[in-house]
């Protein structure tokens, strides 16, 4: 579900028109759309209220300031992986305590920066790193409260790049050595293990990989009981699914409904649950505009070079990510009344959407039924709002593109366009 | 061959031991030697001689401007394939007149800033480009140089993703089409077609593919003459390879003289002839160097958590590309005396390398034998130089890494590290 809805043949953001959008700020450009985030948040607190979560929105997903704000402003704790993330975190105006800090590569600065902000949870991967902290915090003569990250060997059945929760991933620590995680750490006085950590992978678009992680994690803590240890956080993490097609992903009361019931009488007895979604709330609520550059046939293929490529949006070169595309301005046959890889029009032709970068694997789209393109016309890259921003890069000296934040028919510049001088700015 | 060589068990760069590029700049880094570049510069022009070609260092491999600058300095023109490549080529001192300009996506302000800038060669991919060169520099009442891509459909038996000769690519025109494109366009009086691109590919590790797209287009230059088409320039483009093992690329004399004997008739008759090295240059001049933060095992594993991932240096991730990978100071029976994929040494053991990145598809190195290491090791992720910083993202918010020249035993940060102040600078 978002808020990109053709209205009168024209795609529109809320109340207006993404033409408009491109022509005030150029292309390639990010627009978010304040709306979907708001109602996104919302339906995820409402369906798992019954746990009362401190829901930390993944800033890797999507980082912006304005978004990060937004999202606080609303109530939303932030899961960070890095100090450049907790540092947005606390930039947007997020306390630290609803901050989460997770991640295998914590560097001893970034703990610093961590337990010097007084961080709620710091997510702990390994007795190695355990160890580290509880080396810094004595140094710094601070208490941490920490969550072991628990890898309970369940397959997401998702991308292999993306798959965190099986046993042989370089994440968290399996059950078993979990036990004597704890009997090894359970009672430091400095740093606290009080919790658990999960994340299975992304995007998890059935529940039963939550429900069997769930399960094994609860036995977990039944089992730390009787050995002296109480749980007292259980982080679930993240992995919600979003809208590539159109009604691909389960809905927020969906994953609910599967995960309340196992977790509502432990809440009641004093256990806190932390979500941490981010994919769920900003990849819907974020669209890719790119302009055609050439259209060009070649052997036979059509190409359509557009002004984004890889270094603009990185998934679909990488993980070979759907991201539907479609003219913001189709000529009336062609307005779409829904988004799937296979879209029944009659005069679709074959197109390869690429971009301007050079090499061939820098490609939006291969061999994608579309109506037929021209030089000029503006394109739209659905569900672009996590991982596309965020895993940017210069690559052919490429400025960063400008991201967009509408609300109604209003829209802000959240974050500028960079500029030839940006590029070296920092070079002598 | 490089200048990254170990002495008294240590590696060095030319003279100064990477431990001290770490300990001064931090981690992660990447280091260039200067030397590296000077001599592969200088082989390549002394390999390609009998030619007197104009060498473009193809920036998009790696472009910071000091080593644009030293390269300008050695006598190198520049090849860019986007306006912020021009600008750095021209900000190196530069002048446009030895600069060509590649891309299959220009956009109309990118032509005429380089139209503007006076370019030394526009290469031109297709119809429609060329008709907007047309264009554009008749409202800017200027002339210019074009040469016109060709695709030679040879398989250079390289990534499919960096394959960019091949028939079914979004590069260039094939051959027949040329002929027409030269029919069609070739006495346009405003967009001189002068010359012929070419460009299979990288890398490129033998060389009768260049001798086959060489014939082809030597063929194509004679047909043209037939139809009153002089071609007096010819950009055989770069590819040529890199040791990413010991020994593993020809040298510029292998490729030159393989090459050189098809064109030195030509060239005595006026053909004027331009290679665009990159790779060739910089890749085994630049080494990426990363501390172990943690050393975990996991299941059947054992995990090297690294501070550079895939944000750092994307092509294990993307490409599934080999580099090597050592410990810059390791015990003295693990000191290497080449750099292979598989190292006959007792004691290694098998190791992934990966980095702080929150997905499992960041890595470095899966199941590489390495000598046992800990945390604190530095590592040397060797050749480098090449699409490494150019690719780098903040993905996870992790600032860019700095950039350091080596020259015997002192150094200079060319760019540096970025703050988490730089990852929010453009954001409002």
């Amino acid at each position: 579900m978002d808020r990109f809805t053709y209205a009168d043949g024209k795609l529109a953001c809320e109340s207006l028109p993404l033409s408009k959008v491109a022509e005030q700020i150029g292309t390639p450009c990010y627009v978010y759309s304040r709306a979907t985030i708001e109602e996104h948040y919302r339906r995820l607190v409402e369906a798992f209220r019954p746990l009362d979560p401190l829901v930390c929105y993944s800033i890797k997903s999507c980082g912006n300031l304005s978004i990060c704000r937004l999202l606080g402003e609303l109530g939303a704790g932030m899961d960070v992986v890095s100090g450049g993330e907790l540092f947005r975190a606390l930039a947007a105006g997020v306390p630290a305590s609803k901050c989460v800090f997770a991640g295998v590569g914590k560097t001893d600065a970034e703990i610093e920066q961590a337990i010097k902000a007084d961080i709620g949870l710091l997510n702990i991967e390994s007795e190695a790193e355990f160890e580290n902290l509880g080396r810094i915090a004595q140094k710094l003569d601070k208490t941490v409260r920490g969550a072991l990250r628990v890898n309970p060997d369940v397959d997401p059945k998702t991308h292999l790049y993306t798959t965190t929760g099986k046993r042989e991933t370089k994440f968290g620590v399996d059950i078993e050595r979990a036990r004597n995680f704890f009997v090894e750490y359970g009672q430091d006085p400095q740093c606290r293990l009080t919790g658990l950590h999960l994340h299975i992978g992304s995007p998890v678009y059935t529940t039963q990989p939550y429900v069997d992680a769930v399960k094994k994690t609860l036995a977990l803590i039944d089992d730390l009981a009787l050995l002296g240890h109480k749980v007292s956080v259980l982080d679930l993490g993240g992995g919600f699914g979003a809208d590539y097609e159109s009604e691909q992903s389960l809905l927020a009361a969906d994953y609910a409904e599967a995960i309340v019931p196992l977790l509502q009488d432990r809440v009641a007895k004093g256990l806190k649950i932390i979500l941490e979604p981010g994919r769920t709330i900003v990849a819907n609520a974020g669209v890719l505009l790119t302009r055609v550059l050439y259209v060009k046939k070649s052997g036979d293929k059509t190409f359509a070079i557009c002004d984004a490529g890889m270094n603009t949006l990185l998934r679909p070169s990488h993980y070979n990510a759907f991201h539907f595309i479609w003219p913001c301005e189709p000529e009336p046959p062609f307005v779409p009344t829904k988004r799937a890889k296979s879209m029944d029009m009659p005069g679709l032709v074959p197109i390869d959407v690429v971009g301007p970068i050079c090499e061939s694997g820098d490609f939006l789209a291969v061999d994608r039924p579309l109506p037929p393109l021209k030089r000029g016309d503006l394109l739209c890259v659905f569900t672009a709002g996590a991982y596309g921003m965020s895993m940017a890069s210069r690559y052919n000296s490429q400025p960063l593109p400008a991201e967009v934040l509408v609300a109604g028919e209003k829209m802000d510049v959240i974050r500028r366009r960079e500029t030839y001088e940006d590029l070296v700015a920092h070079e002598r």
